[in-house]
């Protein structure tokens, strides 16, 4: 089966919408977080060379390097949730008839668990990178397409909190609670303040227009 | 040229983050917006059918045809908002040697920026229909898929921003002030309060989880 990023945009729309259970949220917010750091890129690209932005062009490559990087991370991580589903119903799945096999079952649901909070949590982490780059876009980049930037800080943020609710679920059912506990306070560190931060992102944004 | 819909997800990114000036924002808002409804219709066909859910059967088939519609007509979007950038694009290259031509171009620039303020306006109205949307699913869905109305939510959230500040752009530039004040009056009426609705949907899912 081919991956959801080689689909196309209405084919991704009609399974996500569908009865299947994958693509859902996880891979929306991986997409939102990626259509983020591609919209940072375009800014990049439309500053770098053009003689008005010279001061800035350094910061614009390396601003373009980092969005790069997210926008390859973020894209893989359409596919990893859809992954990290998969094993965690197969693990559901195992038999559960005797006492040993009800052993390793419940072993490796948390195990996959475990798993299944990191990857919203990565994507989340992901997202707050776009969000900061995306004011570095709004401050500095060409104001030309200065909502681009706006665009990218509202599409990482409805990312970040999207991944928040996938570890919330996972994590919450978590037997280790050092291991989960440990997560949501990091969550917490990246949700902290975020509205904030993106508000004012906006509102750069929303005055250069 | 194929339309954006029809290229694969990752094609779709690649031409978001490159230097070409479109697609850009206006269709990453699109996208997002249709990735709201069809969250919202993933909620209901993953309810509908099932007999714990025999209560909300008949409510949950309104919803889907309703994020059905929304779902079409977002996606339909994604394409005017590049339609409509290239005819702003095309009037504004329009030759502008006499008098005569000034006025030309200077009357069809006027003509498309009014189109080019209706288009995310209506991205606007039809991410504002999903957030309200997502409350029925947040609070009447099946709680196993719950998280997909967050999300649901959020990108409905990152949408409406986001197309809010192409009215923003376009509205500034249209010389008829009682038809861009008018489109900015209706944009205010769809942004006022919003904020504490997608917060208060967002806290019914996470409660929920």
């Amino acid at each position: 089966m081919s991956e959801i990023k080689d689909k196309s945009v209405d084919v991704f729309l009609d399974e996500l919408a569908s009865r299947q259970a994958t693509p859902g949220g996880g891979s929306a917010a991986a997409v939102m977080g990626a259509q983020s750091a591609a919209l940072i890129s375009m800014v990049c690209n439309l500053t770098i060379g053009k003689p008005k932005y010279a001061e800035v062009e350094a910061e614009m490559q390396e601003l373009l390097l980092k969005s790069e990087e997210l926008r390859q991370q973020l894209t893989a991580m359409i596919k990893a949730d859809v992954d990290v589903f998969d094993k965690l119903m197969a693990s559901y799945g195992l038999a559960k008839e005797t006492d040993e096999e009800k052993a390793i079952r419940s072993a490796q649901i948390q195990t996959i668990l475990k798993e299944a909070t990191l990857v919203p949590l990565d994507c989340a982490k992901a997202c707050a990178q776009t969000i900061a780059l995306s004011r570095v876009a709004a401050e500095k980049g060409n104001t030309g397409v200065i909502s681009d930037a706006g665009v990218a800080v509202m599409a990482g943020y409805g990312a970040l909190k999207s991944a928040a609710l996938n570890v919330y679920i996972n994590a919450g059912s978590i037997k280790d609670r050092a291991f989960a506990d440990e997560k949501l306070a990091e969550l917490e560190v990246i949700l902290s303040g975020v509205e904030v931060e993106v508000e004012e992102i906006y509102q750069i944004v929303k005055n250069k227009l």
